[in-house]
C-alpha cells in the first residue's frame, strides 16, 4: 500500500533539495550546469514526454552512450513512472548490443553517435526486436535528446504512486555462463546503500564528485547516486581524458573522484606547468608530484570492501573492521553474511566457502533469468558465486570468484563468454581461455584453441572473429594452437594445467577455478 | 508480502552480530555482561516465554521500571512477534500510572519494586484494566524477570515472517492537550534512522556506550539502538549518580555518553583522587580538570539537531548544514521538510511557519488516538506542532514549540497536563501555568490560580495535590493567586500578560506560544 507519509525516493529527495539547497549546482556536464531546481523541471518534463510516448510501470529504457548527467535525469524519471534505465556497455560488438536489445525489449532507447554509432547502429539491425522509440541523444534534430525533453509538459509529478521496491535500474554484470546478465535493482535498496556509501566512502552534501569511471558499472555509478541523495554536486565528463579530468577539477573544485594510477600519471605529466588547478581534490597519497597537486588526505584504507553488483556494489567494508584479521571487514548494518560448503551449511570459521548474503541491499533477480535467480537465491539467501573466508573475529577474507574471472583494467572478462564466441568460429572445435599476468592491465587475455580436423585458422583470425562478436576489450591478445583440450576427471577444462602450460596468473583473488 | 532475502529486523541483526562478533560483550548492566551470542540465547527464550503468555501480532509489553539492559531484550524479543514494548516513564504520579494500564491494556507488565514499587502498585489498583501479567523485574521469586526467561524454551526464533513496517515500540510524549501520547515507532523507521545517527553521532561498532539518560526518552534510547545495530556495546547504569556513572566508564572502558554539566560537576569532585580512570571516553571540551580526567574531542558542533520522538528523534542536523545561515542544519537523508502556515500553504524563505516532516522516519502514529493521528498527518506531512523558519539557504532554525512547553532538566513539561491536574482541585476555579528561569534546571513551574468564591486553599494544597496526580517533576514550586485569569481577545488565557506579571520567561526557542 501506498503511503504517502513515509515515502522516500529519487523524486521526492529531487523535491527536498529544491528546498534545501537552493541554487545549488546539481550536475555539470559538458560545460553546462544545473541547479537542483533545474534538474526538477528537467526531469518532470522528461517523466510527462516518456509516458506520452508510451512508457509504463516495468518498461525498460536503454541508454547506449558514454557517461552524461543525462543518465541521472532519466534514471529519476523512470523511477518516478515504475519504469527501469539501463545504461549499457557501449564498449560491446554489435552482435552483443543486438542480444541486449532482445533481452531487454526496450521501450526507448537513447543512443549516441559520436565514436560508438556505428556499433550501435549495426546491432540494431541484428536484433530480432524491431520495436522502440529510438531517439540519438547527441543529435540536433527532432529526435535528439532535448527536443524529447522540450517535447514534455512540465506539469508536476508528485502525484504518483511509486512503488520503491520496484526494480529501476539495470545493470549488466556476471557473464559466469557465457552471456551477461541483467541485475535489476530497486530505489529502496539505491537509497539504503546510499546511508552506508555516505560515510564510509567520505560522501557529504559538500562532495563534488567527478564521474570518471563507466557509469554502466556499479562503481562509479553508486557514487553518484549516493551524491545525489546527499545534496552534493555529480560532474560528469565523457571523455575520461587527462585533459577533459584535469580541466573538470579545475573548472567544478571537484573534490572527489576515482582515478587509476596511469590516468594520474598522465595528469602529471599534463600539468606540469600547474595550468589546472587541481588543490580542490582530496586524494589518497600518490607520487611527490601528485601530492603538491591535490590535497592529501590520510588513508583510512587502501581495501574498499567486498560486494558485487547484486548487492548494490558494497556489502562488507573495511569500516565495520578495524584491526579486524580478515582486511575487507565485516558486513555493513544492511547485510547479513553467511560462508556455506556446497549443501548451504556453515562452514567452519576458517575454512572458505561460498559467501551468501542476505539484507535490503540484495538485487530484486536478474532481468528475465528465472532459472538462474532461483538458483542463485535459493534458501532464501543470495548465493554470491565468490569464495570467501570468515575469520576467527568473524571478519571476511574474500578469496576470490567462485568461477574465475579475468581482470584487465576495471572490467571483468568471463572466461566462458569469451569461450563461447570462438567455438562459433566454423574452424575451432574447443577452446579454453586463461588470464596472463598483464604490467598495466593486471591480465590480458590468451586463448588456448583447438582446431577442427582439415580446418584451419590463425591467431589473427581467431582475434578478428572475436572483434566481430564481442566487446573489443575481451578478446584474446594471445592465441595457441594446441591438438586436444586437456581434461580434468569430471570432464570439465584443465584450467590449472592451462595456466601452468601457457603462463596464466594473477587472477583477481589467486587461483581459485573450480569449474 | 514477507521477503526473506532481502529481510532486515532487530532479530536478524542479533543473528549477524553473532556472527560477525564472536565473544563481543552486547550489554552489561548491573556487575553482569553478555555476550551476543548469550544476548540471543536470552531473547529466544523470552520470545517464547512471551507468546506461552499468550503475547500476539499488535499486543502491548510494559516496562515499569528504571534504565536495565532488559529494555533492549524486550524491544527485540517484542519486536520478533510484531508486538510493542512500551518502556514507560517510572517517574509519573499513581494517577498518571493507572491512566497509562488503561490507554495501553498491556498483556504483560514488567515491574520494579525498587525505589518506584509504591506509586506503581497504586496505580496498578487505580487503573480500570484488570488484566495483564504482571511480574516483577527485580524480584526473586516466580514472578521475578529471570524466572520467567527462563521458563522460555530455546528454540530458535528465525521462522518468523516478521512484519517491520509494524509499531514495535511506543514511547509516550507530547502531552500538549493535556495528556501524554504513545508514539508508536516501528523497527524500518529505528533501523534507517540508525544509518543517519551513526555517523553523526560518531556511534561504530568500537563504541562502548553509558546510557545514562533515562531510556523512557529517544534521547539515550536512539543512541543504544544505534549502538546494537552497528554491533558495539551498551552499558546501563540503574542509577544516574556519580559514582555508578564513573565506576561504569572505568570498568567497561566506555567510549560515549551523555552527560549534564551538573554531573560532570559531581564526577569531577568525586574524582579528584583519579580513583576511577575515565580517559576512555571522548567527551567534548568542559573545564580544566574534566579535560585532563578523560579525551577531549575536537567539538564538531554543538547544536545536536532538531526533531521529535514522532520522527524518530532526529529529522534535521546540523552535519547537513555547516556554514549554513541556520545553526540547526538541513533535512537528514531521510527526511522532508517544509514550513507551512495555518492552511498548509508553504511559507516564504525567511518566514516563520510550522514545520512538517515527511519521509521513512515518520511514526506510525500515537496509540489509540485515531483523531489526533489524523489531525497531526492531515495532508499528507507529519504537523510537528514546532515553529521553524528555513532561511535563504535552505537551512533551519528552530523557533519553539507552537504551543509553549516547560523546561526542567530535560524534561518538557506540558502547561496543559499541569492546568488540567489543578483545576480538579475542589477550590480552584481556573488556572494558568508558566515557567520562570531557573539557574540550575532551565525553568520551574509557576502557577496563577484562581479560586472558587468562599473557597480557600493555600499554596502548599496546590503543589501538594499535584504531587498526588502527576510527576513530581512536573509540580508548580510556586503557586501565586489572582481574582481573575486574564483573558485575550480570543478567549484564551494571556500567558504574555501572565509571563510578564509574574516572571515568566527562558522558554526553550523563546517565547513562541500562539495558544
Amino acid at each position: 500500500m501506498f503511503d504517502v507519509i513515509r515515502h522516500l525516493s529519487f523524486y521526492s529527495i529531487l523535491e527536498e533539495h529544491v528546498r534545501s539547497y537552493p541554487g545549488k549546482i546539481a550536475h555539470a556536464c559538458s560545460g553546462q550546469t544545473r541547479t537542483y531546481e533545474q534538474l526538477l523541471e528537467r526531469v518532470d518534463r522528461l517523466i510527462n514526454a516518456l509516458e506520452d510516448n508510451g512508457v509504463q510501470a516495468g518498461d525498460r529504457i536503454l541508454w547506449l552512450g558514454q557517461n552524461s548527467d543525462r543518465i541521472l535525469e532519466l534514471l529519476i524519471a523512470a523511477s518516478q513512472l515504475d519504469a527501469m534505465l539501463c545504461p549499457a556497455n557501449w564498449r560491446q560488438s554489435k552482435a552483443e548490443i543486438a542480444e541486449l536489445i532482445d533481452d531487454l525489449e526496450p521501450k526507448v532507447v537513447f543512443w549516441q553517435e559520436e565514436e560508438v554509432g556505428g556499433d550501435i547502429r549495426a546491432g540494431r539491425e541484428l536484433a530480432k526486436f524491431t520495436g522502440g522509440l529510438w531517439l540519438q541523444h547527441d543529435g540536433d534534430g527532432d529526435d535528439s535528446y532535448d527536443s524529447f525533453l522540450d517535447s514534455g509538459r512540465p506539469d508536476r509529478n508528485d502525484h504518483r504512486e511509486v512503488d520503491t521496491t520496484a526494480g529501476t535500474l539495470i545493470i549488466y554484470t556476471a557473464a559466469f555462463d557465457g552471456r551477461p546478465n541483467g541485475a535489476v535493482l530497486n530505489q529502496q535498496t539505491i537509497l539504503l546503500q546510499n546511508l552506508v556509501l555516505a560515510p564510509t566512502q567520505r560522501i557529504s552534501n559538500e562532495t563534488v564528485f567527478l564521474a570518471v569511471g563507466p557509469l554502466f558499472h556499479l562503481g562509479t555509478l553508486m557514487q553518484c547516486l549516493t551524491v545525489y541523495h546527499v545534496g552534493g554536486t555529480n560532474v560528469f565528463v565523457r571523455r575520461s581524458d587527462a585533459r577533459s579530468i584535469a580541466k573538470a577539477i579545475h573548472d567544478h573544485k571537484c573534490t572527489r573522484t576515482w582515478l587509476v594510477s596511469k590516468t594520474m600519471d598522465e595528469i602529471i605529466q599534463l600539468n606540469h606547468d600547474r595550468h589546472y588547478d587541481l588543490s580542490s581534490l582530496r586524494s589518497v597519497p600518490y607520487n611527490e608530484e601528485w601530492n603538491r597537486m591535490v590535497t592529501v588526505e590520510p588513508v583510512e584504507t587502501h581495501v574498499p570492501g567486498y560486494g558485487q553488483t547484486e548487492v548494490m556494489g558494497l556489502g562488507v567494508l573495511p569500516q565495520y573492521g578495524r584491526h579486524a584479521i580478515g582486511i575487507f571487514g565485516r558486513p555493513s548494518p544492511l547485510c547479513h553474511m553467511r560462508i556455506v560448503d556446497e549443501e548451504d551449511r556453515d562452514v567452519e570459521s576458517g575454512q572458505v566457502g561460498e559467501i551468501v548474503f542476505r539484507g535490503p541491499t540484495v538485487m530484486n533477480g536478474y532481468w528475465r533469468r528465472p532459472e538462474l535467480n532461483a538458483h542463485r537465491h535459493r534458501n532464501g539467501w543470495h548465493h554470491t558465486n565468490d569464495l570467501g573466508r570468515r575469520e576467527a573475529d568473524g571478519s571476511l577474507t574474500f578469496i576470490g570468484p567462485k568461477v574465475q574471472m579475468i581482470k584487465s583494467g576495471v572490467e571483468n572478462i568471463y572466461p566462458a563468454e569469451v569461450e563461447a564466441c570462438i567455438r562459433r568460429h566454423p574452424a575451432v572445435a574447443d577452446c579454453g581461455i586463461i588470464g596472463v599476468p598483464h604490467p598495466q592491465w593486471i591480465q590480458t587475455v590468451k586463448a588456448i584453441v583447438v582446431l577442427k580436423p582439415e580446418s584451419q585458422a590463425s591467431a589473427q583470425d581467431i582475434i578478428e572473429h572475436c572483434r566481430q562478436h564481442i566487446a573489443s576489450y575481451k578478446k584474446p591478445s594471445l592465441v595457441e594452437f594446441r591438438e586436444d583440450m586437456p581434461r580434468t576427471a569430471t570432464g570439465g577444462i584443465d584450467y590449472k594445467l592451462l595456466d601452468e602450460l601457457y603462463g596464466g596468473g594473477n587472477y583477481p583473488g589467486g587461483n581459485t577455478r573450480t569449474s
